[in-house]
Formats: C-alpha cells, sequence, structure tokens
C-alpha cells in the first residue's frame, strides 16, 4: 500500500502550497482542484456548483451526521450535496488506490482512514493569514485586513460545518491529526524541506 | 539570543523523553527536574512539596490568573503557590539567558515568551499512553489500563488547571504551539530525529 498524506488547512495558512511542495519533495501525487474535475466528470452537477457545495456546510440546523444511518431526505439541496459528498468519497478512494499522493482538504483524513494515511493540520494567526491573502491578491486589489479577517472567519467556519457534518468530528482537533503546523511568520519552503524529514517515521507502514 | 524549545506534553505521550533526545541531538542544554532543585535552593519549600505544588491546580474555585492585578491572599496554600511559581518563573529566566535549551513543561512557553521560544506539544491518544506508562512500570507492577487511564486523566487535568491558572490560557490549546506532535504507536526515536531537521526554519532568529 502507498503513502498517503492528508492535509487539512485554515483559510491563509498555506496549507496547499505546503502540500504542494511536500509532494514535490517526496516525488508524490498531488490532488486538490483535481478532485472536483474528477467530481464534476461522474456528476450531472457543473463545477462551479460543486466547488461552491464543498467549502459549505451543507444544512446549517442538522445535527445528525452522514457517517451515521441516514434515510431519504425531501430537502434537494441536502440531497445534492450528498450526492456530491458520496461522488468526492469515491474519486478519493479510487486516487488514493492508484499512487502514493498529497490530498487537500475534503474531510480526506477521514474518508480514507482505513488507508492509515498521515494526517497533518496547517494553521496559522489572523495577522499572517491575512498577510498571506494579500500577497495572493493583484496589485491595486488589495482587500482592506478587517474585512479579510471577516472573510478568512467565514472559509473556516464553513470548512469546520462540513467536516463535522460528514464526520462527526471536530475540525482542527488535534485528536483527529498526526502532525499540527503553526505557519505564522514562518518560510513554507523552509517548513515543507524539514517535514520532509520529519515525516519519514510516519510514513513507514506498519 | 540563543534558541529555547519548550515542550507541554500530556502524561505518558513521551514528551520528556521526546526532549531529552532533541537536546541530545542539536546539543543543547535539558532542563526538567533541574528546575525543581534550583527553586529548593531559592524558596524555603523541600523538594517533594515544590513537587506537589508545580503539578497541581493552586485552587479549584479561583478563576483569575496571576498575571493579572493580584491582591494579598490569606489562603496559605495559595500564597505558597505563589511563591513557588515566581521563583520557578525566575529560575526559568535565568536559565534561558545562560545559553541554548530544552525546557519541559512549568508553562515555559509562556514564562519566556519575550524570549520567542519553539513552543512545541506532545500528545498521544489513550490506548499509546497507556501502553507508555505500562512500559515504565517495573515487572510485576504493571498497573491495569482501567487505573492508569483514570491517573492519566486526572494528571492532565490538573496540569491544565495550573497551565491556565497562571498563564490564563488553555494548555493544549492549538493557537498557543508551533508545533504539535502526536506520538501515537509512533518511535519516539525517530519522530526526535526527524524533528531536528523539522525545526530548523524555525530555529532561525528573526
Amino acid at each position: 500500500m502507498g503513502i498517503i498524506i492528508t492535509i487539512g488547512r485554515e483559510f491563509g495558512s498555506g496549507g496547499r502550497e505546503l502540500g504542494r511542495r511536500l509532494a514535490d519533495e517526496l516525488g508524490l501525487a498531488y490532488y486538490d482542484r483535481e478532485i472536483l474535475l474528477e467530481i464534476e466528470k461522474q456528476t450531472p452537477y457543473c463545477l462551479e456548483y460543486i466547488e461552491q457545495v464543498t467549502e459549505n456546510k451543507p444544512l446549517p440546523l442538522l445535527p445528525i451526521h452522514y457517517g451515521m444511518s441516514f434515510s431519504a431526505t425531501n430537502d434537494p439541496n441536502l440531497s445534492q450535496s450528498i450526492d456530491i459528498y458520496a461522488a468526492q468519497k469515491k474519486v478519493l478512494q479510487d486516487l488514493a488506490a492508484k499512487s502514493s499522493c498529497v490530498i487537500i482538504g475534503r474531510c480526506a483524513d477521514d474518508v480514507l482512514k482505513d488507508m492509515h494515511p498521515v494526517r497533518l493540520f496547517v494553521y496559522a494567526d489572523m495577522p499572517s493569514k491575512i498577510i498571506r491573502c494579500q500577497s495572493r491578491s493583484k496589485e491595486g486589489e488589495k482587500a482592506d485586513p478587517r474585512s479579510l479577517a471577516r472573510e478568512i472567519k467565514k472559509v473556516d467556519k464553513n470548512r469546520a460545518k462540513y467536516y463535522e457534518f460528514y464526520t462527526g468530528k471536530k475540525w482542527g482537533d488535534k485528536a483527529n491529526y498526526d502532525l499540527m503546523i503553526n505557519t505564522s511568520g514562518r518560510s513554507l519552503k523552509e517548513i515543507a524541506h524539514g517535514l520532509t524529514e520529519m515525516l519519514a517515521p510516519y510514513l513507514k507502514k506498519d
């Protein structure tokens, strides 16, 4: 069986870039938006809709989670969200079975738990996340820090609810990860390099 | 200024051994029980009493934390605990100023925050912590898993309350650490070796 590294990440923490660098250093496949393109092929939904659904909580007031016995629902939005989650689950399982890889987000740590992935969570303090988001935006388009902070909080809240809805576990809770990395004020390039060494004992299969 | 690594750790997670190995690999001084011996020299209290006080919450029902304005108390136990904490703080500051080092526990991440330590937190799941505790006990003295689990929870609860009382922050909350390491089912020797590489970017002084 191959090596699977899953990366949960706060918005603006640099988790995606860290995952890309890690995949490069370790010579592994890297899956992020590629997963959405696969879901598009396997379902009747368009990419934009899939993207929106997989970054948002399915319904605000449903405490039950998908892993438990779940009877048919009359709500078309919830029904489509569950359809897409099921397709995503299958895509993840197929990709992980094919070759060793790094997977960003998408509850992959839980979906692939039987394959014993190395589960990372990447986070940072708010000032660092704001600086990182600003550095990504085009010249002349820099959002002000307060509205960026609101946006970052909103995205992370949605990620937390999505994760909790489908896994029944708390997003960002250390019990669900092998290594949690605070990137505040640090170079992702250097962290990725060190992480390659750090992960060696985790990558040994039992 | 030197390199300071602080290690918060759940009981039975192997944080102490990891710290010792890390200090060896990086060629740093290592401080754990040495701190208690220093406090003994500087206060009228005996080692056993210092040990007991620094592993337990000072008082169960006081929400105020030591960093805030704190008027004299009539409770002799609390007063002695605060005395010992003040002595411990001074010992930590003196040791950290003297040379680069690894420090286990003792709210060192907060006490030394102006020196920008690299703050680690080491944790593990309960089955792994039980196995680690059992492997430390002498032949024929193995405690049963249920009573060990109770003991582990009790020690960690006390550590959490002690930390919260003196720092006003939550023990084990990722916001307070740079790297959180789950040692469940892993070799501490290999983790320490990888960690040495992983820490390189964190050890660069800004």
